[in-house]
């Protein structure tokens, strides 16, 4: 467990701007934000990626996500927003400890702002011999 | 309630490599993968958004996702993976009902795929008073 910037802010010893917690979140904007209402949404328990989290953790973050994205959206206006959850230094992580991006889309022309977010998505088909064979080592593995 | 592709899937009309099921959520793989073992984490509850889902299919949702992404990771070795929901067309969602996507990253020249996945992240620096009143406004709503 590493102690994070996010665990400092839990403990109230940095300040954020907070809009909700439980027992299981907190959740604040973020300070770097690529539209207005960026949110995160930070686990409490402390562990970097989301297959470390336990299942009472991943289902109290589960349980927090459809509220507070809906109270964000109502807040800003936004007319849509995409979640986006790094795991791993190749995944673009920077804060080793589980959090969740709510990043809210504005409707272009809309008198909103632009999103600092582009994702480029370049999809391949997949082959089906291999899809079965990946599929019944992954569903082996659960 | 649309009638997407998914609910065909979840009631088995269309087939699919699935990896996993229980109560709350289906995870095959994406047939136009990002990346080796790109799945797809769908709900059973037939909503668009997330912010649409009840808070006991979301806490489903949550409560599968570590072991799923678990299961991913060991089968294919990737060292990393991004975990993406996009809610309205503003934000890429292309099928109307709530799905998350594991999308697995393998470090460069690792031996494994480049993933066609690339996302761009061109943050601002958040106004401190309007952050302020966001997060009061935020706060309020939920």
């Amino acid at each position: 467990m590493s102690d994070t910037i996010f665990s400092k802010i839990i403990r109230g010893e940095i300040p954020c701007h907070r809009i909700y917690q439980d027992e299981w979140v907190i959740a604040f904007l973020d300070i770097n934000p690529l539209s207005r209402g960026h949110t995160l949404v930070v686990t409490k328990e402390p562990v970097a990626t989301i297959g470390e989290l336990s299942d009472k953790a991943a289902a109290g973050l589960g349980h927090a996500l459809p509220r507070i994205c809906r109270a964000v959206m109502k807040a800003t206006g936004a007319t849509a927003y995409n979640l986006l959850q790094n795991n791993g230094r190749e995944a673009g992580q920077e804060v080793m400890h589980v959090h969740v991006h709510i990043i809210p889309r504005y409707a272009p022309g809309g008198g909103g702002e632009e999103s600092g977010l582009r994702v480029a998505w370049r999809p391949t088909r997949l082959d089906q011999a291999d899809g079965a064979d990946l599929a019944r080592h992954i569903a082996r593995l659960l």
